[in-house]
């Protein structure tokens, strides 16, 4: 370990920015060399020549892995892993030494022009694919960057705009995926995202950067801005950003040196940001590795098909017989989108189409490139299948901004419709990162296989599972909505002037759908397989206060080996917020031959039940009921179990600022109060007191302070003093 | 004018607060009587013997209007105006100098259990209903409080909850109609509300107890405290509040005295609020004067008749003829819900009765009381009609709490649907203060007549509706939801430990419904007639950079005499916000003969086109296409008309944290801009750039600072500097 106290005030303070748009500032005389970060996650971007951090330059081949939309939908950490493992293989042949991700921002909006880059709607689902490809990664000795930290759900505004959003929301939405990351992973660094939260910008956030992630969170890792995040140098170094990227040519640096000269900033802070570079720099020395681009877009096209999610398949049309002819119809079978736009983009190692998939595999292919109505009708009625490679177009989507609507391209939609009035079987195969509506062509078709964008090797996963080499698997990590009226920050997103109102609170995704009852297409959760699970024998055992196993046993039904996803949500109405109808807490995915069933153990921990108290300041799991469902999606559950939880016993404080309602629920004072009062009145009083229990409800929300003076000397002072203290006794 | 002066410390703080629960502190020595503030807002509710502020104890007869849920269905000021003057008259009578009311707080949610004491879900239509009533009221020189003020849109936790809501929202919907009946109205006394704002006790407020409500609005009456409001009487007094109810016996006036001699308070500021108390209480001496309670019985009947709103009438079932035997079904019929429970309690000069008043008219009438369903369902299988009295018990919504769902009792339901099943006419009369689900039952009956509470009369106007004696006029203040779940604040409502989240914004009711496409069973603004009414020939001209007039002509092309509503919305796309689908700007109410047509002319103000801009703090009409829209109700436009209007030209200031796409669109710097960029770039550079159009969109929210370090010297800062003085000197 360099020592700190050798290094000069100057030295010190060009660590904490990049020498350039990839690497931190190396220190020769110190012997201190300089490390390069570049983008992720889903691959390599290392950029030789011209640098930039829109992806609009070229960079070095290296595979493109499923993005995290698709490694998201496989609901699998084995996924997840594999993929980390790979690219932090690749990071390391190519002499990198942080690879920038992965993204667990939550889906707030399905416009987000970014969601591609992301895994999920669910924060726990997020959570443990992050994980799983954070440790993976970095047990190649390639640092991770969990990014983009916090509440940057947006693209429109995103180096401005004020996530405006109350604790709790962000405690059980927005923060957990990071919180499992840090905690479970220990991921080298952390990025601080462009946006402000609650008017403060993530990189100068204090809250966020110390108090939570460092103190509270214990994260000991180095925090790196995003490119370009930082706005007042010296205060976000003081908040708790240690790396600026890319450098600004010595600026900020001597920014820093005159603060601390000045006295405005103290040494020690600084100290300890350099501490932690050098360690990220020590632990990363990036040393050099090979890969075989073979293997892993081998392991792409296997990743791949676990990834894309069948959505529909009416009379199992799927999986096709290869003697079938077949019209390949659309733009995107010969030249497929794969990933998204933005500083994530990859130079591929290779391409495959699923054109050249298909054709490898079936015998009679009829191509229709574009989307010409009349060519592709003439092929559909001629063939036995059409299989149309609809979506959206790199323009459509992107990192730098967001969608205005869910439809795919009007001339899309009229091939679509055209092709499944002629064919006599339609297939249609989706890529597209952000989900798209279904509405208009859905039900005139036979079979939907969502890929979402499933990298270099989606094309041959695709035919894979068009012919049954793969059953699919793929689950939606995200709901797809009717209409984008139906989605929960419908009205407050992408927000305006600067500010944009979380205003949905905790009700994101199935969460909103399940609760407002608001129809969707397509449940969270939801996916077909080419063979049937059944889900039997749940048992649910309470193991502690806050705390239960689940076991369940799958068995596969039909007559082909399939993965199928346990997932297990809790639901109840305990406490004092308002929770969603349903959440996911524990999930497995697991591989059963035909006719083979087994059974899983999934633990449920404290979290499982907790909310966010905004009264305490922290997590408290109500004692109460609580309903624990195997659900086959968010929408339907196929196996309840009800536990009762001791949870946390809390026995409030009471004072004269507190409800009527809440003394007289109170489980010390409320007895005392009854008993109290029934015993100063007469039979006639009493009976009297019964009949208006109706109107007695009008005064539950008033403090008592009021009520009893309302009551003149019903209701004396010192007595409603000695329950007080009795109520502090008590806890 | 009494001396200030010539007070004592002590007497001046004495006239703060009140002697008891309903009037306010005399100093004989001084000459300075009490005077008498009791609860309204239709009707006076004048307590003889116990007080309380919860309508539990008796007070003396007076004549009970319709409460403000029917007034606001009046869609008509001159309503609003005859019952103003009427309760002034009787609060005279009565020895009252100020009338607590009229309520014009908005209806956020229809649970909300004291929506039938406020207008509507619309500011507008509040403000103008509240401006008719307290001008009348007050003409009789009894002074109006304007209540609650402000965003008190709850009454669950509604003594301690904190409204979080965004200043836009506060000052498009939750302030307005208090912003005109003060600006037009003058009145008396603004009664400060129980619950905080952002986290501020209204009571102790001084942002909108003195900063808007004198400073910006120019109010010069006296805040009085709801009664009980008041958390820190010294802190109360400072933000604005003078005048605290009900008194504490002298309690709080000495924490008052001792906060003035420890130098805590400025005894100027206590001179203020005591000069506002004292020309309160010198200009309402309330001189006695006579009513003439039939009189007002009969005025009640008529204003009742113009409040009511036919929802629905299928084959012109009504009005009925009085030779057709008529079965009268349920409780309401005989024991009539005419106005809610709570402060607003009035005891009545007496009660009509909806069953004796048919009697009157009607020539069979066969009375079911109660809802037992075998009963009703003989009874309307022997009847040429059977007319159902249903609606809400008192138990089920009352000041003092909410409700938890919008059903009607499921006994009224299930009479509901028999009777229709047996009956050959099924009429529907309801008795509700908020609105309530009408489905399961609304498609199997022949009409719906929504009374909500209608007053001591309604028994007799009902009558006169059902039997054409009276020609329906009403029309929704607020929308009928299909769901609860379709409403706007369902997530948010109330909130929960001690915060509600305003997270809906401006989308409230009809603003949600009409932009969000969300269902409704029936929109803001309908209401049916005997008679039907013809739109023609609108025009709008444009009288200013930001106003203009509408002329539209309706004609009464049925054969009875009617009243018909002219609803004027505005709908844009203009500015930087985004904007309900339409929203109310202007109606008035006119009766027109058979045949007759008027042409009616309606202004539309400055803030009819204006948005609250949260970067400027102030109203911006914003320049650009604006559409009148002449509506049958929110959902229906039946003739548009659009317009340009100039509105505030701003040239923004542009900075280096201005967006990319902010330099681009600005009126100065985006030219300059665009020019120099093509004189630097030869053809083919030219060429590139424009492929590269689409991969641009990605950097428009970037800020310039950024930008420009990424494009090296291309943009070089003292060009950019150029501009932005360029920019300052166009302002």
């Amino acid at each position: 370990m360099i020592d700190v106290t050798a290094l000069t005030l100057e030295q010190k303070a060009s660590l904490l920015s990049g020498r350039d748009f990839w690497s931190t500032t190396p220190i020769e005389d110190a012997g201190i060399p300089g490390i390069v970060l570049t983008d992720g996650p889903h691959g390599v971007r290392r950029q030789a020549g011209a640098a930039d951090h829109l992806g609009l330059h070229r960079a070095e081949p290296a595979t493109c892995f499923p993005p995290a939309v698709a490694v998201g939908s496989s609901w699998d950490p084995g996924v997840a892993a594999r993929v980390g493992q790979a690219i932090g293989r690749e990071a390391r042949a190519l002499g990198v030494a942080v690879l920038l991700g992965p993204g667990v921002n939550i889906k707030r909006s399905p416009l987000c022009g970014r969601n591609f880059e992301y895994y999920s709607e669910d924060p726990y689902l997020s959570g443990v694919l992050g994980v799983a490809q954070v440790r993976a990664q970095q047990a190649e000795g390639v640092g991770a960057s969990v990014k983009h930290f916090a509440a940057n759900n947006q693209e429109t505004d995103r180096m401005r705009v004020s996530a405006d959003v109350d604790e709790r929301t962000l405690r059980e939405i927005y923060l957990p995926a990071f919180e499992k990351v840090v905690t479970e992973a220990q991921p080298a660094t952390v990025m601080a995202s462009y946006n402000k939260i609650n008017g403060v910008y993530a990189s100068q956030n204090r809250w966020l950067l110390t108090d939570l992630l460092r103190d509270e969170w214990r994260f000991t890792g180095a925090v790196v801005s995003d490119w370009g995040a930082v706005s007042d140098r010296v205060a976000a170094l003081v908040a708790g950003l240690d790396l600026e990227m890319p450098g600004t040519d010595g600026g900020t640096d001597a920014q820093i040196v005159e603060a601390v000269r000045s006295g405005v900033l103290e040494e020690a802070v600084l100290d300890d940001a350099v501490r932690r570079i050098l360690a990220l720099i020590e632990q990363h020395p990036a040393a050099g590795a090979a890969f075989d681009p073979d293997a892993h877009h081998a392991l792409a096209r296997d990743l791949a098909a676990e990834c894309a999610v069948l959505l529909r398949n009416e009379n199992e049309v799927l999986p096709l017989d290869a003697a079938a002819s077949v019209a390949v119809i659309g733009t995107f079978a010969a030249e497929p989108r794969y990933q998204g736009s933005g500083s994530s983009r990859i130079t591929p190692t290779r391409v495959d189409t699923p054109l050249g998939a298909i054709a490898a595999v079936a015998r009679t292919v009829r191509h229709v490139p574009g989307f010409a109505v009349e060519d592709a009708v003439a092929a559909a009625a001629a063939t036995d299948v059409a299989v149309i490679f609809a979506g959206l177009p790199d323009s459509a989507e992107s990192e730098g901004f967001d969608r205005e609507h869910l439809e795919l391209p009007a001339e899309q939609v009229d091939v679509i419709r055209a092709v499944a009035a002629a064919a006599r079987r339609t297939v249609v195969v989706l890529a597209n990162g952000g989900v798209v509506s279904l509405e208009g062509w859905h039900d005139q078709v036979d079979a939907v296989l969502e890929g979402f964008l499933l990298g270099q090797a989606g094309g041959g996963a695709i035919a894979d599972l068009l012919y049954g080499a793969a059953n699919p698997s793929g689950h939606l990590a995200e709901t797809i909505p009717v209409r984008l009226q139906d989605t929960p920050a419908f009205h407050n997103f992408p927000g305006e002037q600067g500010h944009v109102r979380y205003g949905e609170g905790v009700m994101v995704g199935y969460r909103h759908h399940t609760t407002a009852q608001a129809p969707v297409r397509y449940p969270f959760g939801h996916g077909l397989s080419y063979t049937t699970f059944e889900t039997r024998d749940l048992s649910v055992d309470v193991t502690g206060d806050d705390t239960a196993t689940v076991s369940v046993t799958v068995a596969n039904t039909g007559v082909r080996a399939g993965r199928h996803v346990v997932q297990v949500y809790v639901a109840t109405g305990a406490g004092p917020v308002r929770r969603p109808v349903r959440e996911l807490r524990a999930f497995t995915k697991i591989r059963l031959e035909p006719g083979e069933q087994r059974t899983v153990e999934l633990a449920l921990d404290r979290r499982s039940f907790a909310y966010w108290d905004i009264e305490y300041g922290r997590w408290v799991v109500a004692p109460g009921e609580y309903h624990v469902q195997v659900g086959e999606n968010a929408a339907s559950v196929v196996a309840e179990q009800s536990i009762t939880l001791t949870g946390d016993v809390i026995v409030p404080d009471l004072s004269m600022d507190s409800t009527v309602k809440e003394w007289f629920e109170h489980p010390v004072a409320g007895p005392a109060l009854l008993q109290g009062i029934a015993a100063g009145m007469t039979p006639g009083q009493q009976a009297q007191a019964e009949q208006q229990q109706d109107q007695l409800r009008m005064v539950e929300s008033m403090p008592m302070r009021q009520f009893a003076g309302f009551l003149g000397g019903a209701m004396p002072q010192a007595a409603l003093d000695q329950l007080i203290e009795a109520t502090r006794a008590a806890r």
